[in-house]
């Protein structure tokens, strides 16, 4: 199901581009403007990559218009409740609440104009209230910053967070060794082995070249670069 | 320790003025800037509220430079890795791992310019790259937004996730059934109840009333309506 990213009252062209711009990267949502200034809507209309996003959206005059159609109705704020008790719920947690109503239906998430946030009349509409974790000295954020860090808790993937990088083709241990006896060979020309020491030296550097956790590609890098110097010293 | 946020040869003061800004609204790093455009460093010196950030800003001509007192450094790509072998991390990963990170030594995430993201040399500078989950189609994000939302995943709180608002004083059973009789007896007088399910009619008001989840200040309100309805009714 859908959800309805809804921007009461926008006034700034750049705002209403980059929210669009998040529901785009994001591939979530779809933009609904309550009353916009409607210069600033035009202006809006060429947003980077995002210009379906705005050729979709549609216009409402009411906040009650542009939810009818929503089961969950969830308004933004910086400042927790005001006049009406709500709930209010951490990103983390609200965001989770709604991507679990979109899987069976709609639900809209409202953001209030740049200067006044929600009103109480826009926030009586809402089933209850969610606010980013920002600082409270300065919890005000950025229209389209804020579109996006709410997109994007609600698509995360806590799943995917688990999920390491492919792992690389590990260095047979043949190989280690023959870096670890080109190595030792090298550093023994260049006069950085001593005689009397030379057995802890060699354990030292077979320990050194594990601890780098050089994969099967890079292994053959380093036989190059050794063999390449070895070869300068034996000529030297 | 701090994070730093570096941005490399940012153009837009927009763009450095809205890092700054999200800098400032999760109160987590410093801004530091390798050969930005001169001009949009002057210009975005303005932002909204975040005029300590920029002061604070330092410039430097490399990257080397702008991370060297850092252990981990990390570049953000919306591509994927490209010439160089670098493990690619998801957000919500490598979110966790900068944010453990950060609590025993600085580290850096790197965010490439406007147009071009980060060159291969910037990348060489690298531990891993991180990318925010966008969709393939689309995967660029406005550079702002793309600060705020891994500046939100790395302070981010999971425990704080599962806190549920605090929970309001539930109305009484007595309260719900009074609530229950009023309204039984508003119905009566309004001709709802038939006299004959009158039995079955309560049970299911009674259930009614108590799937509302009304809380001990709404029942108040609940109860001073009903009053008033019964008084206009039993005036006719």
């Amino acid at each position: 199901m859908s959800l309805r990213v809804v921007l009461v009252a926008p006034r700034n062209p750049l705002n209403i581009g980059a929210a669009a711009r998040a529901i785009s990267n994001f591939g979530l949502g779809e933009m609904r403007l309550v009353n916009p200034y409607e210069v600033a809507f035009r202006e809006a209309r060429s947003a980077v990559k995002a210009r379906h996003v705005l050729e979709n959206a549609r216009e409402y005059a009411t906040v009650g218009e542009a939810v009818a159609d929503c089961d969950l109705v969830v308004g933004t704020t910086s400042l927790g409740p005001r006049a009406l008790s709500h709930p209010l719920r951490r990103l983390e947690y609200g965001g989770k609440l709604i991507a679990k109503k979109l899987a069976s239906a709609p639900a809209a998430l409202l953001f209030g104009s740049e200067k006044f946030g929600l009103s109480n009349e826009d926030m009586s509409h809402c089933h209850w209230l969610m606010r980013i974790p920002t600082r409270e000295e300065h919890g005000s954020m950025n229209l389209g910053q804020a579109v996006a860090v709410c997109l994007y808790e609600i698509i995360r993937n806590p799943a995917s967070a688990r999920v390491k990088p492919e792992a690389k083709r590990a260095a047979q241990a043949v190989e280690l060794e023959r870096i670890t006896e080109m190595l030792e060979n090298v550093l023994d020309q260049s006069g950085y082995v001593e005689q009397r020491t030379a057995g802890s030296t060699r354990m030292k550097i077979r320990r050194l070249v594990r601890r780098m956790q050089i994969d099967h590609h890079d292994a053959e890098v380093w036989l190059g670069m050794l063999r390449q110097i070895l070869w300068k010293l034996s000529r030297k």
